[in-house]
């Protein structure tokens, strides 16, 4: 029987050690062995097919880890522990193995005091890697990951004499290291010269923005929004109940004025307008902020996709022109090196940084230490740096390929022509429905995102499409585009 | 002055072609060296006391990040781009340091909801570490961490063919390997059998009721919590306006009957009551449950401390007896492995995980992937489960020191015994304030915690401590518990 169960196919993306560990122990906590003696090394080295010294290795190491005992002429054996602890577990599945008793089962509706799973969003495929035209945003080319300079970073992390300074956690602090580093590294590059105490990490933009309404929103507070913009902004304050007030753009980023006035709190993406990406200009940022003091409004600035400016040198970030300490600063590794770290940062005022730490406390803790250490050493070693400056070259290429395709595959639609950003923006014809186009497109492999989820209004234009560039492999991009002008083509009325 | 600059003393923590990296890379973004060329690998090597060659490889490797260009028979150089970028951070900096103007400065304290900084809650010392005898709780020995296999682990998870597992971040979802391992690995022993859709991987315990309560709790529903409790759960469900419940427990848990009529929820740590230790017996565990169908409600267990049993076997947990769907389950591997990698897990209701994944997605989105991958890896060899089963041995050793010291030198206190735990419940004799004694003791060197911030009612018994030997070294538990009983008695009034 132990024969056929450890008849397993090994591959060769991992090493068979490790293989034939995970199986051993996946057996042992099945209870397969009992008392008996596990198959011996030769044997086991037959069944799978490798050197008998690759299986005698596990077994020892498994002996080390109290998981197996050698008796001597005898074999190897699970250990005693073990089997109790297996025989309590198994009598306890079975004795609850009884029947359901639906009437006594609680009506979970009933108690929801909120439903996020209807919230409307942009709906992100989780089989985007299936598809071979993935014009997804947000998402990054696995190749373009540093891996080696991460790795460097992540053994020394994980060296014996640097532990201490992460295994422990942080009960409700950050890392002093990573904090320094984002300071010296990333803030200064945006004009912004903060305070260790004016600091927080957070795990990305999206934990920034919830932590912020939490301590903030009220149904007495008003919110200001830009029109179209990230929706899941607009879910984080509504979860707070505040009104809020849908904000229109124009060429120059969110307009100032009259449809300020009485918005509490003003969230903007200067840099590049989420989605719509256009930047907003010295001028506008300066009237911004004049407003801000005079009708005693907060700007909240999501400083999304900072790095990523083709032409021109990139705007320093809103925050740098704040005089009277108006504006919240929000920031994230999740474009520039992976969302998978989770690691954000938040500059705002110090009375507010401290209550805002003690709020994440209460939510989680802190952001996992061995992140926030790795990703300090890797800041510290200038890798960060480096990957940006290195990728900014790869985007552009990347940027000028968009730009060419969407020209001549995409010409008669509306285009938000800007200095840079990860994606494109674009009006599709008005008789062409966005979701017809994302459908058709789906079934030709591309993958492209409907805009409408993007705006306020219950009556959103339906012919907005946003195409990202920054997951999809460059040589794709013009084939790409090709096909999308083709199926555009196709839904045009006939006339 | 480069040569001044330069004049670090190299330490034996880290390589010397890391520190002198990180040197250079804070020096190049101080814009140092300008277009000027760096010191020679020669007069660097003299300067700092290493090889030539240890200069050498850290500047190529500096040139193949595009950090510095090598100048035939000039020598190293900054990178024009980054030169640029310097100016301008600089300029921005200047221009930003004008007066500040206080009149216009918003009015912070007027903008908060909450103010979570005046939360009473158990104070933890930051600095811990420096105190010769640490009875704190909820801390680890960094010498207990599995440090080998937590890096063999980090290493697979970080080889190439590994990497898009986890580097593009999962959305809202999670690693479905560290889902299938937490079921087979931990809660089967825990005698629950929950399917892929009944569990959600949190950032641990204390983000687990957080999500549960920012889903659940509202005012018009009641939260029955032990007391004295954990603090931080009465702070979550008080972030929801919910009314709180006090309920009373005795040496069988939380008593069932007539206060727990009312609740819509009832929140108890069934393995180790929080904080007296206790553990609830079986026949409390059945009333408990027969009760929540009869009066509807919910049962929230943090199956907190659930491995550590000194004498009997665990018992399984609450949630194994649950054939109505009334027990929300929440666990961590805070205590058994680390709370700095921040992993939970949460099993209830589909229908519910289905919510509290997209409540969590608008929170932070999910936990790191990097995290749950090298996790799930350690669990699939079968290193958690050693880890534990040493940790219950070296703490078995502990727990009967502490036993010992506290019979010998504690005797006259009121100590609850239990079968395990990581921390002693101890009642000082009634004149004695554990405020008094917690300073005193500090002024020792001796880290315990008063637990009058555990007690939801205002006029808290201020006479109990909690003593956790997590975190302490074996060698220092009776030494620490005599100097700890010779204070108690200075404190003792003169009768």
């Amino acid at each position: 029987m132990v024969d056929f169960l450890m008849n397993i196919e090994l591959h060769q993306n991992s090493t068979y050690q490790q293989q034939i560990r995970e199986k051993l122990v996946e057996l042992i906590e099945q209870d397969t062995f009992g008392d008996k003696p596990l198959p011996s090394g030769r044997k086991m080295a037959e069944l799978l097919g490798v050197s008998r010294n690759t299986v005698v290795l596990v077994y020892e190491s498994m002996v080390d880890e109290g998981y197996l005992v050698a008796r001597e002429r005898c074999g190897f054996f699970v250990h005693s522990d073990l089997l109790m602890v297996q025989r309590i577990s198994n009598s306890v599945q079975t004795t609850t193995k009884d029947a359901p008793r639906p009437s006594h089962q609680p009506n979970w509706s009933k108690r929801l005091q909120k439903q996020p799973s209807q919230l409307s969003t942009l709906n992100k495929d989780e089989n985007w890697l299936n598809y071979p035209y993935p014009f997804i945003y947000g998402q990054i080319d696995v190749n373009d990951f540093p891996l080696y300079q991460w790795r460097e970073c992540s053994r020394i992390a994980e060296s014996k004499g640097k532990l201490h300074e992460w295994v422990e956690g942080f009960i409700d602090m950050d890392d002093p290291q990573l904090v320094a580093q984002i300071r010296q590294q990333i803030l200064s590059k945006r004009g912004i010269s903060a305070k260790t105490d004016e600091v927080l990490i957070t795990l990305g933009t999206q934990n920034s923005l919830f932590l912020l309404t939490s301590l903030l929103a009220d149904k007495s507070v008003t919110f200001g929004v830009e029109n179209p913009g990230y929706a899941n902004l607009r879910h984080v304050i509504a979860l707070c109940d505040s009104p809020l007030k849908a904000l229109d753009i124009d060429h120059q980023g969110v307009q100032v004025g009259e449809q300020l006035k009485d918005c509490d709190y003003v969230c903007v993406t200067p840099s590049h307008q989420y989605p719509t990406t256009v930047t907003m200009t010295i001028e506008r940022r300066k009237a911004l902020l004049e407003q801000a003091s005079k009708d005693d409004f907060i700007v909240i600035e999501d400083d999304y996709e900072s790095e990523v400016n083709f032409i021109e040198k990139p705007l320093p970030a809103l925050k740098s022109f704040d005089q009277d300490g108006r504006v919240i600063y929000t920031g994230s590794l999740s474009k520039s090196l992976t969302p998978g770290i989770r690691i954000g940062y938040l500059v705002a005022d110090s009375s507010l940084i401290t209550e805002l730490r003690k709020l994440r406390a209460l939510h989680y803790r802190h952001p996992p230490s061995n992140n926030q250490r790795i990703t300090a050493l890797f800041l510290s070693q200038g890798y960060y740096d480096s990957h940006v400056r290195r990728m900014r070259q790869s985007y552009e290429k990347k940027w000028l390929l968009m730009q060419q395709g969407i020209e001549r595959y995409l010409g008669d639609c509306e285009i938000h022509s800007t200095a840079g950003s990860f994606c494109f923006w674009i009006g599709l014809p008005e008789a062409i429905s966005s979701h017809l186009l994302v459908d058709s497109a789906a079934a030709h492999g591309i993958l492209v995102e409907s805009g409408d989820s993007l705006f306020m209004q219950k009556d959103a234009p339906e012919n907005y499409i946003r195409l990202g560039f920054s997951a999809i492999n460059s040589d794709k991009i013009i084939p790409g585009l090709a096909i999308l002008g083709g199926l555009i083509n196709e839904l045009r009325p006939v006339t």
